[in-house]
């Protein structure tokens, strides 16, 4: 374990994605995207996958100079095309575009097509919160989940992410994937030879796994809720549902044919769309009541959430955002620790390209 | 066991509504929204809530005359007051206003303050559907559940509703709570006399219970997920979404403060806003892709989830609707039965008004 800081891992970061061939513009809006996973504590969407984005390129699946551009628009909707270019360039384009449509018209949501893993989906829900509106963000991904009954794997992790402004107290932030599980959590326990809990993943024929290394066995992660008896037809439907959003509304590759991120994976046959998908929202707080009305209830509504009896063994009730927004705090001071196999690989892929870590 | 016609419940229902004052019009509104939960399986949400409605006017609750209006708006939004009128009626009429702001903006979005019980989250969503637009319907409801780390119960059962329209293919209909089961599911066990699985409710103080009537006991509901090692604080987090649109955008009383189904069940203490929340999208398909298009890569993503492998013991995988639209067939052939305490119920909500069932 080595610690950095975040300037430390911000310069790297952008000298290797400068060296790809990005802008120095996009350059920087993709570090910003990346290291805020870090920053917030969710390692397994940061500066750990600069090297896949890289094998992306390298395989001639991302386009470091992408021409990013709406194909298609109402006066609250847009398609976004995104040129095969970084999820972490053409997601902020979006959810500006997402945030411009509701300046106008109350609300804007953006489908976007043709992109790659965009990071954490939080963080681009977040853009809204400034501007005084609610943001929302949900991406496709390469099928690792077993629909509720089904031993194929037919969506990704799909994450949803909506963040809601307050006034005195810190935004509303909840950023998940609609697994139990988000495969990261597997990767923790794989480097620990730990196994999972019942109800996080299934083998191949779809029976009970708790084996973390189950995914490389053709078994699969299960929708939020587990098993049919405690609602994973309601974490199958939300997974379609952003599935749906992100890449049948903007023609991208749906369901089973999501394109798969690591770069030596081949591509799904007959993808009926182009690349991943990606869906945002914005929506004025004031196109439904006074914004600073709003924002005093949200305060309230925090607050008294914030203050509901704990349970034994707990210290409090949390508000969604909580936890990463504390984990922001700490390593803003302590820096951000990486394991030895992340540095490692970093420092092989600043070695392709001269730049030192 | 009784079994009724679609006709007879209908007719019966909608006198009832005639008898407390409903105009013609929202009479008829009011029972096609209540007779819809019955047809598609969902018996806790259909005629075995009449009576409950009918105390809720007797306590002066319901509003048999409302003014039901638009307080404020923009070209894709609009809050919706529904002054204090059935949820039945008002949810139509909001989710009219969506589609009509979709039409022109290309989505639209109404929060809705100072409602009452709604009936099934999905007959809304679907409202959507003739007009080739994605629609999506959720309310707040009385506390029932409890929080990760939570003993208090701060939030209803929240259901979400997601309705995407399909060519050949019968529509993508998810409605669901955003607990493990939802409260009729308690209640049917409750009836038999069995236990609920790990995972459906807490005790008073927290701890895990299978008692189908622990609700009375003072225990909770769980979010979707169970406990925080499945993932319960996302159905907290969606819990919340649906609670903060529905309530705190429009007015509403949120959180711990919604009002109580029951009639006998006093108001909460210093509520934050009126009545009961709602919140209703639409979004014109076309406003992203010619709809023609959209509708065909639908029946392709229906028809591929739908030949996913199925797992041991499971006939197929299935689609969000699949169970209820089959559920309607059934019904539309064979009636819909009814249990003799619902059934003794209405007899005697009749004979107040002289309606016959």
């Amino acid at each position: 374990m080595t610690v950095f800081s975040y300037e430390q891992l911000f310069s790297f970061t952008e000298k290797i994605f400068l060296s790809i061939g990005c802008s120095e513009a996009d350059a920087n809006i993709a570090t910003k995207a990346l290291i805020a996973a870090d920053m917030r504590g969710i390692d397994s969407h940061g500066v750990a996958r600069l090297t896949g984005y890289v094998r992306l390129w390298e395989a001639g699946r991302v386009n470091a100079k992408p021409d990013i551009r709406i194909v298609h628009e109402t006066p609250s909707t847009a398609v976004v095309d995104g040129d095969a270019g970084l999820g972490l360039v053409v997601a902020p384009f979006a959810m500006q575009v997402a945030i411009g449509k509701a300046k106008k018209a109350g609300t804007g949501w953006v489908s976007v097509r043709n992109s790659n893993h965009f990071g954490i989906a939080g963080y681009h829900a977040m853009m809204a919160l400034e501007q005084d509106m609610i943001g929302m963000a949900m991406t496709n991904a390469s099928a690792l989940v077993a629909p509720t009954f089904s031993v194929e794997r037919m969506l990704g992790t799909n994450p949803i992410a909506v963040a809601i402004p307050a006034k005195e107290q810190p935004a509303f932030v909840a950023d998940f994937a609609t697994t139990t599980a988000a495969n990261g959590k597997l990767e923790l326990l794989q480097r620990k030879n730990a196994e999972t809990p019942y109800g996080w993943v299934q083998d191949k024929e779809g029976h009970a796994s708790t084996d973390a290394n189950i995914l490389k066995k053709a078994g699969a992660l299960l929708p939020l809720g587990s098993d049919r008896e405690h609602g994973s037809h309601k974490g199958y439907a939300l997974g379609s549902i952003v599935d749906i959003f992100s890449a049948v509304l903007s023609g991208a590759s749906y369901g089973p044919w999501a394109p798969p991120f690591p770069a030596y994976v081949p591509m799904p046959e007959n993808m009926p769309g182009e690349g991943l998908g990606h869906f945002f929202g914005a929506m004025r707080v004031d196109a439904f009541r006074p914004a600073d009305e709003f924002k005093q209830h949200m305060d309230n509504w925090i607050t008294r959430f914030r203050s509901a009896k704990p349970s034994e063994g707990h210290e409090k009730v949390l508000i969604p955002g909580d936890p990463e927004r504390e984990m922001e705090i700490i390593r803003s001071k302590e820096g951000i620790p990486l394991v030895d196999s992340v540095v490692a690989e970093l420092k092989t892929v600043g070695q392709k390209f001269s730049v030192v870590l």
